[in-house]
């Protein structure tokens, strides 16, 4: 049985959980057999276009061209899951018109409990003004209205986000069920360092 | 029988042949059933990195990020044939460190030809100094002195170089031979309008 690639791209603000939710759904998809890819927004601004800041239309251009290498991907049977702000309602439009199936996940969590969260300062320094344009202080997150799947990632843990998101896709037909057979189809692109150094860089930040 | 993913990279200065050569180039290896991307310099250019000008640090900072790119498609077993200039040794080298199996073809055209075949005027207009760091003419291109494949672009066709490199590529057990049966494995990750809309390009740009 084979499944369409497709892109499942949370959104949300800063410390919604987008990396930390998006390591644990790569892994769970690749150790159902799926080819899957993780696009970070945060790590490709710092390899493949550092030179765009957050202003509004540098967000959008990030937004693209992320969706641009997901389509490339897409159309070799590779899916991706995207964790990227994405913070404007048509901006996610354009989005979702360039990449099929998208699957839209809002990780909804209030903005007290993000700043109650936040252990690297981040908002403390955004809340001070020492950081401008930031996502749900001086710059918008329009929250998505029709968002495949919701996760109030305020008021539940990684797994039970996790899970919504696995039900979903399992119920459109885009991945297998879980509990099944593992390990068949293509086997998972990261190895265990580059694991490795992904958990470290979120220690790093304080996700972890 | 299964194939090792691997990146082509067709070096050289501009109206080399790249373009025309590695459209052949993903066409064959489609045919022959291989999951194969072209990753074109100009259009990585034009798409992904439009900030970059052509200063020998933004010129390597394209390279580098089309081989991220490249590494990305062939952990998931698909090869790439890029073309992109990639003028400097030091940069060659470093890109062979990034990518395995490195595949570097080297189109090798004299500049009177190039200058001759150009219907364009870029070589015209480079030479009237309206072009300030021009491969070949006031910016570097060092020929490569270990390339896997040495392509005489000046003195053959198209197909014939097509055809070294594909002998290269069988030789090395990269592709499986030609002639055989077509259709298994992937299918084209191109549609044909997709084709079509970059062979209108290539007239635009002279090339054909």
């Amino acid at each position: 049985m084979s499944f369409p690639a497709f892109t499942a791209w949370l959104c949300g603000p800063p410390r919604a959980g987008k990396t930390t939710l998006g390591l644990e759904l790569r892994r769970e998809l690749a150790g159902r057999g799926l080819a899957v890819e993780r696009l970070d927004g945060g790590e490709l601004r710092g390899e493949l276009w550092p030179e765009l800041g957050h202003a509004a239309d540098e967000r959008r251009a990030a937004c693209l061209r992320t969706a641009r290498l997901a389509a490339m991907l897409n159309r070799h049977g590779v899916s991706c899951v995207v964790g990227q702000i994405a913070p404007y309602a048509d901006l996610r439009r354009e989005l979702r018109g360039l990449l099929s199936p998208f699957v839209e996940v809002f990780l909804d969590c209030p903005l007290e409990t993000l700043v109650n969260r936040d252990q690297s300062g981040l908002y403390q320094r955004a809340l001070a003004g020492e950081i401008k344009g930031f996502t749900g202080l001086d710059d918008p997150f329009e929250p998505p209205e029709a968002a495949e799947v919701v996760c109030p990632t305020g008021a539940e843990g990684p797994q039970e986000s996790l899970g919504r998101i696995l039900a979903w896709l399992e119920g459109a037909g885009l991945i297998p069920p879980g509990g099944g057979e593992r390990g068949e189809g293509r086997q998972s692109a990261y190895t265990p360092e580059e694991e490795a150094r992904v958990v470290e860089r979120l220690k790093d930040l304080g996700y972890l």
